[in-house]
């Protein structure tokens, strides 16, 4: 049975998921880094990098799990890079680099269709219109047997959250304070009852937080 | 040097700590009691109702920690009673019974002020009509050398925390999603860096986030 899985998700304590005021420089907005600390010490980050060394405790431990059993990976437009409205033929090609971390076809949420993108190593992005039930069937066209990863941002997960599509999430609660940028649960009143949930503390106050849905 | 704490504050993954629509019968309006199993659950909780037994882990280590060393408690209005505006002379003496479990003096924030009320065993209320550095000072005044814990609600501990007045802070994260009520953190952008944080997980998915004020 293909899952529906979100891995590595950071939220504030007040919410957020993301800053406010992404730029190409700032994929976070004014959260900065701020949000992926816990995970940017991990070995599993340290070996997507190609880098030695990191963290292998209970973050790691987690953050390690995001690949294991995943053919394929929705994110949304914000999630590959900053622009809005139609493409320009500008010759950038993500976020992600000339060899993206993914290895998987990746679809793209946009109201812009456009050609692929196949990248080394695996990785092909694939630009798509559709919503939640649309991008899920075609994600397991894609990969057939295998589980469907929700990337992000916030938005592309509280959609999916909202059309009860999620099998498996992975928080981490970061004890900051944003103050602005884009809401996770807005919208989501009682969604945790759909769960069963766990919560586990590590290093630097931040707890991650296992959502499992329920049976029957 | 007396310290200025909150003990045992309850608030939901997306920024609430009470819910809507506080009535009579529903302190914490349409969260109800969700916010509080953690604690009623606890040995602690228990003893303060005069009742055996209760649980005696991580849950009950936290909750013991609210009156060792205390002198006064601050709250606002709202934890007192339901009422807005000025009071009726209905001999109503609040949600907490003839016997409180305060045992010391309590300054309940009002912009009405009314007569003193004194409980059996050693609880005060006092009302006072005062911003959180007057009602401090008076607090201090009331408990020479003693702790002085702020009780609540939501507005009352936001207000202390926006003075810059509160040396520890313990909450409780409780994986609800509310989606509506009274929103802990706004207004408190990078409140965090004030504060070493520590966190840890207990059962059902209840996280206990201890704030120290840092040094300097």
């Amino acid at each position: 049975m293909s899952l529906v899985r979100i891995h590595n998700f950071s939220v504030s304590l007040d919410g957020f998921a993301t800053g406010e005021g992404q730029t190409l420089e700032a994929p976070f907005g004014h959260a900065q880094e701020r949000l992926l600390d816990w995970f940017a010490g991990t070995r599993t980050f340290h070996g997507m990098q190609g880098e030695p060394g990191g963290s292998t405790g209970v973050h790691d431990a987690f953050a390690n799990n995001w690949g294991a059993g995943i053919g394929v990976e929705i994110m949304g437009r914000n999630k590959f890079g900053p622009q809005r409205g139609p493409w320009t033929d500008d010759g950038w090609r993500g976020w992600w680099g000339d060899e993206p971390p993914f290895h998987t076809p990746v679809i793209v949420l946009t109201h812009y269709p456009r050609e692929p993108l196949e990248m080394e190593g695996g990785t092909t992005f694939y630009f798509l219109d559709a919503g939640a039930n649309e991008a899920l069937a075609a994600a397991r066209e894609a990969a057939p047997g295998l589980d469907v990863r929700i990337g992000g941002g916030v938005a592309t997960v509280r959609e999916f959250l909202e059309a009860d599509l999620v099998d498996r999430m992975h928080l981490a609660v970061i004890p900051i304070v944003l103050g602005r940028g884009e809401r996770l649960w807005d919208g989501l009143e009682n969604v945790e009852q759909r769960f069963d949930i766990e919560a586990v503390s590590g290093p630097g106050g931040v707890t991650h937080l296992s959502f499992t849905r329920r049976a029957g």
